[in-house]
């Protein structure tokens, strides 16, 4: 059984039982291999100011995005709204110049290191992070540690 | 088989249909209302250690997942591969005490400040990100900003 806290062995509900891309790729089959995507071929890529605490974005890359954002150091995300490749900046001049990448521990998620330029958000903010949830409780321990 | 994602103008394929919860959720009708949820009720979820650079991983909430996180101040996903709430630490005893969440500027994910009680990652390292990988190609630009 396990642990509850840990991510399970084996495929996801959701994760693609066929085990490959949605989309012809160039990626490293290595890499390919190690990946657990989403339903439909997705991993989330959480977005990171190189050497800050700022968190930018949450975006999505199928294989091929994956494939073009470590190849030209441009990140590439995969639209799932018009269903098409984007590099970000391309339009905006908001470009990421991608300074690392690293897989998580059960492959269906990425932390890319970018130099941002300007905003990150498309509404101008440098975050796309900007509405704050109300946090109501507060943990007994939480207490004693503030 | 996976179905490629099709273009589609307003709601995102992969978007839930209906604009509600998978699940019963007590969560506060107007935060619901501007959650924009994948096709199986679920929000990303980033979890930063609060007040450093650290992204520590990536877990999923739905709206019920959500309201316990923000009222009872300890980080609480929903499991995909278990389909049952966790909350974090409950076994393991690295918990999360939640300091500020944010929602992204669509609705689809979520930026959790946590204090983290020793590792997050189930493997014993600190973040789940640990697996490295291999950037090759560099931007004009990106080289004459180093």
């Amino acid at each position: 059984m396990p642990v509850p806290d840990a991510p399970s062995p084996g495929a996801l509900p959701g994760s693609d039982p066929s085990g490959g891309p949605a989309r012809p790729s160039h990626l490293d089959p290595a890499i390919a291999a190690r990946l657990r995507r989403t339903s439909d071929g997705l991993l989330a890529a959480v977005v990171r100011q190189y050497g800050s605490t700022e968190v930018l974005m949450l975006a999505w890359m199928d294989d091929e995005a994956l494939h073009r954002t470590l190849t030209t150091g441009r990140a590439t995300y995969w639209s799932r709204s018009r269903g098409e490749y984007w590099v970000k900046g391309a339009t905006s001049g908001h470009h990421q110049y991608v300074r690392a990448v690293a897989l998580d521990c059960d492959g269906d998620a990425l932390l890319v290191d970018v130099d941002q330029v300007g905003p990150a958000c498309h509404t101008g903010r440098r975050t796309c992070f900007h509405n704050n949830l109300p946090v109501t409780g507060v943990s007994g321990e939480r207490q004693a540690r503030s």
